[in-house]
């Protein structure tokens, strides 16, 4: 059924059956349980999404504002945690000093060693809260500035920007980190949600397996690279530089551009689609807009080269959402972990999901070294 | 290819070539690049299988004196890696501090973020020296000893048991931890392994494949399953109770044994009767023999029941290893993180061996949800 060119990274081999996204990679088209990402990323708050992939349906206005209550009130990284983060070199790698301050999580939570569904749902909004206050807390705690604890009446999107900046959130700020998290938080079986679910099939907590998702994504080939596609653009520097970078870097030395193809997709990612519109209206009203039109026109090269036609390379949702995020002014090795805190509620969902109708996740592998050697003691070795 | 029920699990499914062991389950057969796995906890030490399995060949006297050396000098933990583990609380689960000491060690190793070969085998040598030294730790300093740094002279084994104890070990008693990591450091593309794998092929680093594996390892259907043979042995309590416990509890109310029975294995798992020959020996010369008479009694039982005569269920690892390791005196909750730093190279052999070809594990997954759901606004749902 699977070629050996293919049993290797698993393509196209299924794990089983989930409720939670349908990726359509030829059409180009992204489903959260039934919901277009397109109307998703419009019209809802990410709390809207995190009930629809935790319970299968949209909430009413009702549980919409019970959840997004619950989350805030969770949110709160206890002091022994906010204190270790206070303790780790300010020049640690920003996914490293997440992994780790999530693994520790678990040292404070009441819930950590229960693995019941209601144990795992009080952990999953916990975690949801606490991952987006960790996100805003490192880059302050790095400059030496103090963690600001959440506020009780704003939603994530919200409570991030205000935790990161101390400052009542603009508007138009909210809502695109919003529309960020929601077309970022689901994507089928991922390398790092078949993390969590590896970790989870045998019997571990949710906090280890959120710890090997977060690990997991922090790879170039993976989440590591809206941080790479952000580099990129910043090696291009300058809208001229577009068409000699094109061709010495990727035409001559044969390197990739960052954020464009995918395992998946042979059509265009339809979150793609949806973030370069606001990375576009974005840096339209910004003082940096240059770095739009250089993804652009990088993009545009692409598209019109053979080499990028015939293998379907199209820009994925990391390309243009490393330009979303640079405009707001994040620092460009926070991106990575603001994909995590994204991410949080497909890793979550999926989880439960496991559990819900787990079997050990344990393939095989082919041995093609010596068979049985004999034993050569120790003095008589050359 | 594979069936419905079996791609669930992977149960089968080949995720590609590998030189570093051979696991016959049919014939009850290991071998680790070769060598018999009798072989070589009857006649090699820890270092000298680290070897085998990084280099994929013995080490002569000098290789083996050099690398010991090289593991002893880099076992150290970073004093801030040491203040934190003091922060953290006592009756935390010592698998959970261990995952998230592991991480930390990342934020103060300078080779974190180089992903080349030759920082690679230093972090793998750091590693396998300080998950030794932090496993030691943790029992100390959570009775509120102070952590002993590791000696220069002694081989990993003997390493462990001072830094545990304090004392000049006991050569009978290192000799059997050294047989016990010896038996546990590899075993093909197991739960642990596999998800080391899955978070190595995105890019990440060593560190964050090694947590993914601790996480991972964690779970009562892996590495947990130790301690979780050794509550079961002492809830059973005496050996007269053995028969009861037996029909009571698992012909009546259908519990598991734990530690009988394996994915792979369906033929004795041979490193069960290594490990129960240590055992008897060790439970013979100690004050608590009755461990190993419950356990051989329960096993007994179970090879004479149709239900696991027909199901193909021996004791596996896990069985014998607890009755080694509470004879050994060491806390019932930290046999899985003995497990841990036993597993330690053959982890970090694996992630050598994915990088070297590596391609992005990333299954796929049947999608089963509703399918283009209209939107619904907020107000208009009930």
């Amino acid at each position: 059924m699977t070629t050996e060119a293919n049993k290797k990274g698993l393509a196209g081999v299924s794990i089983g059956d989930s409720r939670l996204s349908l990726v359509d990679g030829a059409e180009g088209k992204l489903l959260y349980s039934g919901y277009r990402i397109e109307d998703l990323a419009a019209n809802a708050i990410y709390e809207e999404v995190v009930h629809l992939l935790w319970k299968q349906r949209l909430p009413n206005t009702q549980e919409l504002e019970s959840l997004r209550a619950e989350i805030a009130r969770m949110a709160e990284v206890p002091n022994a945690v906010i204190g270790q983060l206070m303790q780790y070199p300010v020049d640690a790698n920003p996914m490293a000093v997440l992994r780790t301050a999530v693994s520790a999580l678990a040292l404070y939570d009441p819930d950590a060693e229960d693995n019941s569904l209601s144990a795992n749902w009080r952990k999953a909004s916990r975690l949801t809260g606490q991952i987006t206050a960790l996100t805003a807390a490192w880059p302050r705690i790095r400059k030496g500035l103090k963690p600001i604890a959440p506020r009780q009446d704003f939603n994530i999107a919200q409570n991030f920007l205000y935790m990161l900046t101390g400052e009542e959130p603009d508007s138009a700020a909210a809502d695109a980190i919003n529309a960020y998290m929601v077309l970022l938080t689901e994507h089928g079986m991922n390398a790092s949600t078949f993390s969590s679910r590896v970790t989870i099939s045998t019997g571990a907590d949710m906090h280890s397996a959120i710890v090997s998702a977060i690990g997991t994504l922090k790879g170039p080939a993976h989440g590591g690279a809206n941080t790479e596609a952000m580099k990129m653009f910043m090696e291009i520097g300058e809208l001229d530089r577009v068409g000699d970078w094109f061709r010495q870097e990727i035409k001559e030395k044969g390197r990739r551009i960052m954020g464009i193809g995918h395992r998946v997709y042979r059509a265009v990612d339809p979150r793609a689609t949806v973030l370069r519109e606001r990375a576009e209206a974005l840096a339209r009203n910004s003082d940096t807009p240059k770095w739009f039109d250089i993804a652009e026109m990088l993009a545009n090269m692409a598209r019109q080269d053979p080499y990028f036609i015939e293998r379907n390379l199209y820009p994925n949702v990391d390309y243009y959402s490393a330009i979303v995020l640079y405009t707001l002014k994040l620092d460009v090795d926070m991106f990575t972990p603001l994909f995590a805190m994204s991410r949080i509620a497909g890793w979550t969902a999926h989880i439960v999901e496991q559990m819900s109708d787990n079997r050990l996740i344990r393939p095989s592998v082919d041995y093609v070294g010596p068979m049985d050697l004999p034993w050569v003691a120790l003095p008589d070795r050359n």
